[in-house]
């Protein structure tokens, strides 16, 4: 798995920096574009489209702009995430983060270009335009109010007091979920796939994604600076309700093991043999140590 | 045209107030998008594309959506000009600037969640996908790296140091000037109208929109708080090149007037009186007190 993930990750950062080449000017932009997507990212997202653009069976090179788009508004919400006024972390996977390589007032207009660059790599999907426009309404839609900002916000409030669990689900499933959940529906539409299948790929995904974000907690404590690339508890106060937090660690883990193979239960009743990668992905997000 | 714009000023803050009203959570999001979007603009690139769709022989409704998603997109370039780390101002239009009234991480959130859900009003267009997918590449491309925010980028590298007159020219023209450019091609788009009439609406919206920012750099220099609804000279640095620090104040006028008359002699001169509407806005222009 690591091979085949390590093969697709390069594949996906040779479309990226093809993609992101043709910005110039203004040169702090462009290059602070290029540093906040090209910095060792896992590129999960576009990875996850890709594979299951092939599981659909959809050739690959059919969803590459909309892959990068994806990678670009997960990049755009770390290096806003990052900034002094939310996380204010100086780290990012071991290296500056954006506002401390180029500035405070360059990184908040870099997020904004990484963010408004995505939807213009949209457009330039070889789809149908009805397909182009299904897609943007679906990413705008996951990636803002009533997604991942909105998962952002209420991850802010929610620090430094106890939250109950509807609402740390909330944060899980809004602020990482939505946008795992997004490459497979937009795999989806692409493949114009639309009844049980893509039932079973968003069942899929969203299982993932909470997944990542009980390993993410779990790492958080568990984690040292070298294989996660930040100080520990850096982003995290105290007091902030987590899984560990309310469940305890023990069974948090148990907790992490059901939703990975629930995950692969479904994956392998509906596609048998060819979700493997799907499958072999999940037990990796279960596993990562980063 | 006082009485025209304001009444096209209730129409465009009616359907604005529709489309935001179905935002509800997380509630300061959702408070925030509606505070900064309607706090008394001049909504004049709704108006714009509205009465460039009317001059064209389209029905206004076929533009609200779109028109919406670009006030949308000039309010969160707002928000997020205001911040701190940026010009840092306590005040918008007599107001406190969002950051001022919400928070900082929560105005960054605000800003994000304004230009994302932009995209998404668009693909809300009753319009062929094609050009809902043309609104959108034309849309990402003048808000982006090679628009708006490249201006923005210029105009910040630029403060503290006299500039050349290209880079001042830069700077307008990309800053103020693409999102005035926007609704008069966005105009064109949704009337299927190619060229001639197209190339005229262009060059009349570039010269409203150099006049337009020539007007800011006077009034920032000549206006007063009550006028504008903020400080004078809050985002100006002593140093800073405008037109009136390279040109001198009486040569500064005599150029906004010649803008000003030839934008309104193209219009003429390609739609006679059926322009009646775009002449006296560039007169407005030119005469605004804020």
């Amino acid at each position: 798995m690591k091979e085949y993930l390590n093969e697709k990750r390069i594949l996906v950062d040779l479309v990226i920096k093809e993609y992101l080449d043709e910005l110039r000017y203004p040169e702090v932009i462009a290059e602070g574009m290029k540093y906040s997507v090209l910095n060792g990212g896992k590129r999960l997202r576009p990875i996850l489209l890709l594979m299951t653009l092939d599981l659909l069976g959809i050739q690959e090179k059919k969803g590459l702009p909309m892959s990068v788009a994806i990678e670009l508004i997960h990049s755009y919400s770390l290096v806003h995430d990052d900034l002094p006024a939310l996380d204010n972390d100086d780290y990012r996977r071991g290296k500056f983060s954006t506002h401390k390589k180029f500035g405070e007032p360059e990184a908040i207009l870099i997020g904004d270009a990484l963010l408004t660059h995505a939807f213009n790599l949209i457009t330039r999907e070889n789809l149908e335009p009805s397909k182009i426009v299904e897609l943007i309404k679906l990413t705008s839609d996951y990636a803002g109010l009533n997604g991942m900002i909105g998962g952002q916000m209420v991850d802010i409030e929610s620090e430094k007091k106890e939250i109950d669990l509807p609402t740390l689900q909330y944060i899980h499933t809004h602020k990482t979920g939505k946008l795992l959940m997004l490459p497979v529906e937009c795999a989806c539409i692409i493949a114009g796939e639309e009844l049980e299948k893509k039932e079973v790929l968003k069942k899929y995904a969203e299982l993932i994604g909470l997944a990542f974000q009980i390993k993410d907690d779990i790492l958080d404590i568990e984690g040292t600076f070298e294989e996660i690339g930040k100080p520990i508890g850096s982003d995290k106060e105290l007091l902030k309700s987590t899984y560990p937090s309310i469940f305890g660690m023990e069974r948090t883990k148990e907790i992490l093991y059901e939703k990975i193979e629930e995950a692969k239960k479904i994956m392998f009743n509906t596609f048998g043999d060819n979700a493997r990668w799907h499958i072999k992905l999940a037990d990796y997000i279960g596993n990562r140590k980063k």
